[in-house]
Order: structure tokens, then sequence, then C-alpha cells
């Protein structure tokens, strides 16, 4: 296509409101445009990349034998109502009311739609499995919409939905998925891990995230350095750690006051003790139980482990000192002895020798606690709950020897075992074999198709914009013609620009009347892989400019073998891909 | 694909609820399932369809140097005020607010947004023109959602939108369109007209329809015998008719009492005179002003011509008689005499001898009447303002041979030129060569793919099912096998499915456990083009039986001979369809 004929407003500045990198370069490329808080147009360049990655994924899915469909984005409040999720889904949820009063929502989400289709379509156990799936529009209220097509209220999102008449087949079916994507990912030329995740208000007792790495990542994973285990912080398993080495003395316990020390910063400051000597002891309501959890002092509870553990429908920390009272103890002085509730303890703990706690006594704690001798819990009281870190040792590694290893992701998919969740409430059911009902077993499997086109930004970027991995680049060559008032020039473009696309190459020919600085910086900008510089000066020696964007790799090449040149180049990155698609 | 995984939901009954042909061949067909009044979910074969249509467009649109991008769904009721709709638009505008209480609606044309987007990033001559498209899911909440994806409240559409420096090049853009749109519907494989048409509430000055030919349709269009002139019959041009031939004696005018006989039924019938003789009176406002507008009894008149005659915005007719007395009036009793308004007449008043009025008195009427001598007009009162009908004479046609001929269409696709009504009211203004600023003007371009593939079923089908052409059916070939628990029938269907997909037919193999009637009526319901039967008794002669679903003809071929056979007919297909598509 020729530039000057196409709507690429590029800016120089970048907008007040973008923040993240992803954000800024595909307003300053041109690429979207907003036109509400988390709401945007998609111009021309942007849909191409949001449309590539579209025909990977539909290409993938099909392979893996899904069928597309496409399912409405306004749904009626009637099949929410029966999932139950028309009451549990927040002000997330878009609600209106058509022309006749009915009660509509903008559907955030299809569960609902498609346990609704396949209910009343098949029946039988010879019908299934199926894997169905569509490529549509959501829309989620969030609260504060960010980051442009990042966190979007508005957003594109592929969503398959499967059936089966067992767990072991949906187990199958899941773990195809999970290479599906991982085809899907590796084709669209990033760099990512598929993380063991938390099933969060989608339900399910198995899932994975796929999470492009960039240091700009909002979620923290931890990965083996010797095995393939890869995790959310949330949800890295620890294992117990080595103890203490050497002989320690065990101590005395003693009651010491500590007023109005409540934080476990305030605690380690007043007794002067590191926090890793500390125990913290969280109250935690679930359903109308208190217990307490005890954590070593410079942890973070996962509270994903905890539910997880639990198997519990909520979770709430106690935070109001008037539900502390009426267990008999006081906010930020709670400790394990004497303890009237069912305690929890991290791993660590077992570690922890002449340790702090609080003695469950306004203004007081003791120190010196040691477990075994001063307060017992059963062994199976003892659990992982705690957040993994960098350097914990792995516990799937046989030998011990492997360490995690801290990275930053962003989310592009997840893919869910559901089980019967909806399929029971929403009755689902098969006929099997003996002519039994029983209800289908279900996964789902998400990708965020925008996410994943900001996430390759977030990882593929320099000072001067956007490095699409070639398969995802909206053009895969750009021609930059310096001095256009020169016949010699214009033809030349021209007639690469033809055999460019005579071989199947997407090409950008910037015909602008423009300076050459203006092109150069909008072709680094937009981020096409490689760009073709034909100018006066370099056609005097037959010759053209090839810039590889990635590299910066500078080839001059003669003006008759360019197209070949550029062809390699991009064949050579297409067959990279291929080769790691295989590989898996 | 195999039937047996796939989520074809075929119906023996027609749904209640369907009227239409297409509406209940699509449900019976698992093409579409309902979700709620007007609201469908496109199931796996019926998106193949939509798919299909939508690519034939974008290619088209492309072909045709328009950019695709992507508007949301969900737009700010900011904009929709800046152009004035936001109050004009009835409740057919879905409007909703969002958590924050910000008014927003469900996008059902996309004016306001495409305007500010290029007012937003264009701005100089040099610039334009530009044509942008999207296929986007539009929302209209109908009073009466009917039919099917005929006219649904959520629909998929492809709409278009040019953005010129003068109405010369805007016009060039239009016809462009007009071409694009032939090539699409005849690559869709429809028998259609384009049609001149009234520009609506989207304003503008010029308009075609693109009409699919289907009995069934719900517009009437007349199209001539000898030109090319198609029109709506509302838009239709008329001439003056030739005159009565021989000389009628002009008798004597006289008043009459009519009791209570007011509309033209009951004068006829009363004074025992035909319909063609009674000049009907029609008081219509417009603004502050009333009209009497005469047409002959037996005909129409056409709003919309009255409208364009009279450049008005707004056009009712007066049914009130309070209104009506105001003007010293009796409802049932206008007539041309002695009117103190505004009086225009269609054509054929001219031709009236002997005619019947109102007397301008209650219960009163004039028989005998004659333009001349007992009222006059001037000449410029003369205007074509019914609706055309078949046997009219063409106006266009030079030697007034032409007769309109009368074909039922569903509209499917519209082109209009809008001039500057948006671009003014939104200040979507370019610099020109002398540094002025001007409103752009626009065009716009809409097709209704799901009614694409409604209306080629209506125009299409027989007592058995759809006839899907060639470009837009949802597979090409169905490979029925028949005793598939017999070896050589499975694989010679596998070996022929395989080779077929290599050559890149699409296939759909019914491997389902069912007996041959339900499997042959599925295959005619779902209206496949080439249908080939691989069965014992067949295989034993070494022959596969091919049945083509248009014409029904049944063609025996050798199996080492079938894929090259089926190639060939498909490829005929498409070859006359691509001829034709060149024609024009």
């Amino acid at each position: 296509m020729r530039m000057s004929n196409m709507l690429v407003p590029t800016l120089k500045e970048t907008p007040m409101d973008a923040v993240v990198v992803s954000h800024q370069l595909m307003l300053r490329a041109g690429m979207i445009r907003k036109l509400a808080a988390g709401i945007y147009n998609y111009l021309p360049l942007g849909l191409r990349v949001i449309r590539k990655i579209e025909n990977i994924i539909r290409e993938e899915m099909n392979r893996a034998g899904a069928q597309e469909l496409l399912m409405p984005t306004v749904l009626p409040a009637e099949l929410w109502k029966e999932s139950g999720r028309w009451d549990y889904y927040g002000p997330e949820l878009l609600r209106f009311n058509d022309r006749k009063n009915g009660e509509f929502c903008f559907g955030p989400t299809h569960e609902e739609v498609i346990t609704d289709i396949v209910r009343s379509s098949l029946s039988s156990y010879r019908e299934l499995p199926i894997n169905l799936y569509q490529i549509q529009t959501k829309f989620r209220d969030e609260m504060r919409p960010r980051f442009g097509l990042m966190r979007g209220r508005e957003f594109i999102m592929k969503d398959a939905y499967s059936f089966h008449v067992n767990n072991e087949c949906a187990h199958q079916m899941y773990w195809k998925m999970y290479k599906t994507y991982y085809r899907i990912f590796t084709r669209c030329g990033l760099k990512f891990r598929p993380v063991e995740a938390d099933t969060g208000n989608i339900g399910g007792t198995l899932s994975h995230e796929f999470q492009v790495l960039a240091e700009s990542g909002e979620d923290a994973i931890l990965s083996c350095n010797c095995c393939d285990y890869t995790a959310n912080v949330e949800k890295a398993e620890t294992a117990l750690q080595p103890g203490p080495s050497g002989e320690v003395e065990l101590l005395q316990m003693e009651m010491v006051e500590t007023p109005d020390k409540k934080s476990i910063e305030e605690v380690g400051g007043f007794l002067k003790v590191k926090q890793e000597q500390i125990i913290k002891a969280l109250v935690y309501r679930t359903g109308e139980q208190l217990i307490t959890v005890l954590i070593r002092g410079d942890r973070d509870l996962s509270e994903a482990k905890l539910t997880s553990f639990l198997k519990c429908d909520s979770l709430e920390m106690v935070t109001d000192q008037e539900t502390i009272s009426k267990a008999g103890l006081t906010m930020g002085f709670v400790g394990p002895m004497g303890l009237d509730m069912p305690i929890y303890a991290d791993y660590e703990i077992k570690n922890m020798q002449n340790a702090v706690c609080g003695a469950n006594r306004e203004d007081y704690h003791y120190i010196n606690v040691n477990l075994g001798r001063d307060f017992t819990l059963k062994e199976d009281s003892f659990l992982d709950l705690r957040f993994g870190q960098a350097g914990d040792l792995c516990p799937r590694c046989k030998d011990s020897k492997g360490v995690y290893q801290e990275f930053r992701g962003i989310e592009v998919g997840q893919v869910f075992f559901l089980g019967d969740k909806y399929s029971k409430s929403m009755k689902a059911l098969y006929v099997d074999e003996n002519g039994e009902q029983n209800p289908m077993i279900m996964g789902c499997y998400g990708i965020g198709v925008g996410r994943t086109g900001a996430a390759a930004i977030e990882q593929n970027h320099d000072k001067d914009g956007i490095i699409w991995p070639m398969p995802i680049a909206p053009m895969e060559v750009v021609i930059v013609g310096l001095n256009l008032n020169q016949e010699a020039v214009v033809q030349t473009c021209q007639q690469l620009y033809d055999q460019l696309m005579d071989k199947g190459v997407e090409v950008l020919f910037d015909d602008r009347d423009e300076r050459p600085g203006v092109k150069f910086k909008d072709a680094d900008l937009i981020g096409i892989p490689l760009r073709m510089t034909v100018s006066p000066r370099n056609l005097k020696k037959g010759e053209v400019e090839i810039k590889v964007r990635s590299s910066g790799e500078i080839i001059y090449e003669k003006v008759d073998k360019a197209v070949e040149r550029l062809v390699e180049l991009k064949e050579a990155d297409l067959q990279e891909i291929a080769i790691k698609c295989n590989k898996e």
C-alpha cells in the first residue's frame, strides 16, 4: 500500500495519558485511537496486527479440531441468572435494558451461552467431545481501564469451550489446547512461558497462564533453572527449605512489652530482630469459620494457595477489631499460643528458632518462641502457603538442585479445566452408553488478541519505536523513497514494490512528500521488520539500502538482487519460528 | 471436516416463530440458533457463509483502494450529541450507562465515529480522498425484530465512509463503490439489481440500493424492459402517460351530495365511477406550511418523491380533523377548488376528464370536473409524485418504447452520496490549496452481511432446502458414505476426502452412523452444491454418484476420476461467475 493514501496518523509527542510503552507506541505509530476510556479504534495498521494474530489463532485452533462459531455480544440476563453469575458478577458486567425493558448485558465471557447451545444441540456421548471457539468483541466495565489495549473495556478475545464425557477426555483436550497455545504464541514470534496459575473466578481445578516475558509485565513468574516448572509467584510451589545450619541454643521464652507495636516492621524495629525471626499470624474468615494462618514475617501469604487448600468459595482477611475481639484477641498481637480456632502454618514456620510472636494480649509479644516446646501444631496443619520467590529451591526437581528465577510477564492466554461447574448448574447433560444422564465435563481456553499485540510491543521495542516480530508485523517491508521528484527513484521504488507484491511480500511504500528524517523516524516507530531505502546516491552505485529493524544491521544490495534478498530475510525469520514451533 | 465431530444440529420440524424461508432453513440446517429476539448465534456452518461473504467484500473493497479499520461497538453519547442524532434517533438506538454513569450507545452505524477519526487525523487536501471501511457487529433495537438474519437486532455489517475535497471526486468514488458492489454481489453468485433509491434518514442526495431478486422480497422494484433504468417503486420516475384516446365530451360540472362518503372506495362506489376517475386530495404539513397534493384515486403518493421535490426535512400527512378545520376544510371532502394553500399535482391529473373531486364542503363532491375549465394550476405545480408500477412507460427511454416490469427484491446493500451533512455539523474540515478551510464531502456505503446470506437463500432454495451458490456455500462438496461398516466404503471416502482437500476443495464428510435417508435429507437441507455418494452398490461398478444440488443432475463417475470431475464442476461454477464479474 502507498502511505500517501493510508490512514497512518503518526504522532511526534507521546499522549499524556499513555503510561506503558505499548500504549504509547501504538498511539504514536497511528495504530489505535482512543474513543473513550478503555475503548479504542483500531486504525488500518493496528487492525492488520490484530487480524494476523487472529489468523494464527484460527489456523491453530482449526488444526486442533476446534470449530469456529460466533456468539452474540448482547446477551439476555436469563442465562446469567441460571448460572448464578448475574448476581455474582460485579459492576464489571455492563448491564442494560432494551426498549421493551428486557434485561441484557454485554458479554464479558460466554460460558453461559455456549453451554446453552450445547445442551440444546447435543445429548449423546457419541456426539462428544466437541471444542467450540469464537473470536469476538467483549466488554468488561473495568473500574480503571488503562494501558491501552492491555486493559481495555472493549476488547477482542478468542474464547474456546470444550465438552466431554469424562475427566480423562477433558484432560486430554486441556493438554492439546496447552500445546496449541504453545504453537500460537511461538508462531506470533513471542518469547513466553506457560505458567501454572490460579483459576480465579472462572472456576475449575487446573489452569495455566501463557505469559509473554517483558520487564514491564504486571505479573511475577518463577521458573526453575533446572526443570520446566514455571508458575505465578502466588501459585509457585515452595518446599520446606533447608533449616538453619549449625546448632542454635534454644533460649527461654519470655513475654515482653511491645507498646502499640503492631506491624512486623514496628515489632522488628522495637525488639531489634530481623523480620524473618517474627511469626506473622493472620486471621481469616471462610464462611462462618475464623482461622489463623502463621507465616514468616518477611513472607507474603498466597491467598490463592490457601483458598485452594481449604477448597472454599470465599476467603477474607479479618481486619476489623470487633471481630477479632469476639475471638478474645487483639489486632496486632495475635500469636499461636492458646488460640481457640484452627491454625495453619506455612512450612517455613518449622525452621524458625527463638522466634517472636504475638502474645494474644494487648501490647505484648513473646520472644524466644520455639515450635514443639512452646506451641505445637498437627503435622497436617503445615502447608505450602507463601509466595514463591527467586532463589527458592524447586520442589519438583528430584535432586533438589533447581532454583527459582524470577521473570516478569504479561498474561495473554489462559487455559482452564472447568469440570462440571457450569454443566451442573445449567444442566448440560449427556446420555452415556448405559442410558444414564451425566453432566458434561468442560474446559475453557482464552486468548486476549489485542493484549497479545500489546505484549509483543512490551517485549520488542527500543527508544525509536516498535520492533514487530515478522509474523504479526502490520507490513513486512517498508520502501522509503528519497527525492521522489527524481524519475529514477520513483521508477525503482515502483518496480521493487510490484516485484515484492508478486512474491507475496506485504509492502508499505512511503511515497509521501516528506523529509527523509520524517520517513525514517516513522518507519522505526511503526516497527516494520525490513526497511529498504531507495535514494539517488545509492542508485548511482546501482544499490539500495536494506535495514533490519531488530538488529539494526545495514545491507547494501544491488537493485536487481534486492527483492530476492528481502524475501530471504523474511523467510529466514519465519523459518526460525517454524523450527521452534515444531520442536515442542 | 467430519460431520460426526461438527456442531450441525439439523432440525426435522420448522420452528414455530420462523415465517420466511431463509429463517426457517437456516434454523433447520443448524446454521443459526436464536439466543433472544433478533439475536442469533452463528453455528459453524452458518459462520462459514458469513465469513465467505465478508472475504469477498474485503477483497473487493481492498481492490477499490479502501482501507479496513475497526471502530468500537460501544460509543460515547458525546459524538452523537454533536451530530444531533442522539435526540433524533428513536428507541432503535440502544442506550445505556457505564459504571460511572457515562452515557453510551451500541453503534447502529458509525458516521459520527469515522468523522471524528478523520477530522482529528487529516487536515490537508493532499491527504484526501480516503475511503475507510469496517466489518463490524451493529445493534438496532427494532420494535419487531423478525425474519431471522433478515431483520435482526444484532447484525454484522460492512460500512464504508469516504472523504473528499469536492463533489466531483466524491461522485467518482460513489460510482467506484457502485461498481465494487456490483462485483461483490456478482461474486456471491446472486441475481440482483442496483436500484435508484431514497436516501431516508441517513441523508444525502443520491443513493442506490442493491436488491437481490426474490419473490419473497419486501421491496417492489421497477425495471425498464428496454434500458438499464431500475428503481424502487417509490422512486421510479413516471412520465406523463398518453392521455385518453378519442374525443370525450366534457360534461357540466355539478356539486352532488355524498353523505359521509370519504374514502376513494366509498365515493367511487356511491357515485358508480372508477377510482381512476377520482382526484384524491391529500393535505400535508411541512414545517409550519400546509400543502395539498392531488393524485389519481387509484394511485399511491410517493412521499419520497414529494420530500425530494420540496427539499424539506419533515413531511407529515395531516390526518386530524382539527388542523384540517383550521384551514376551513373537512376531512374526506377536500378538493382543488378555492383552496388557500399551495397545491401540487401528479402529472396524471392532466389526463383526467369529467373527474370527481371533493367540494371542500362536508358531504359534497363535484362531478365532471375538468382541469383548465373548472380549476387551474401553474405548469410547475405538476410533478412526478406517484409510485411507479408495472406497465408504465419508461421516461428514460428515448423512443418511449420501454415499459416497466415489476420485481420483488431484498435490499442487501446501499450506497449514499452524503455531501457535507456530517462534515459540516461535526466540523470535519480540510485546508485546500489556497489555505482555506472547507468541509469534506462524504459518501457512505453499507452491506448487510447476514442479510446477504439470508437473501441468497430466499433466492436459491427448493422444497428440500437451501441451494447455495458455490462462492458462499458453507462447504463445496459433501461426501455421503453409505454402509460405513464396510471397509471399502470407508477407505474410498477417506481417500477421496483427502484428495479433494489436497485440491483445495472444501469438503464435509458425512461419516455419521445414520440411515441413508437422513444423510441425503440433511445434505439437501444444508444445500451444499455438490454431493458425492459412496455406496457398496456403486463401488462394485468402481463408481461413485455425484449429484448437482442446483439442477438435480446425477452423474456416475469412476472412483479415480471423481475428484477431477468434482473440481471441474466447482471451477465451472466459479468461472461463470468470474465472467459475469468482468463483464461489467
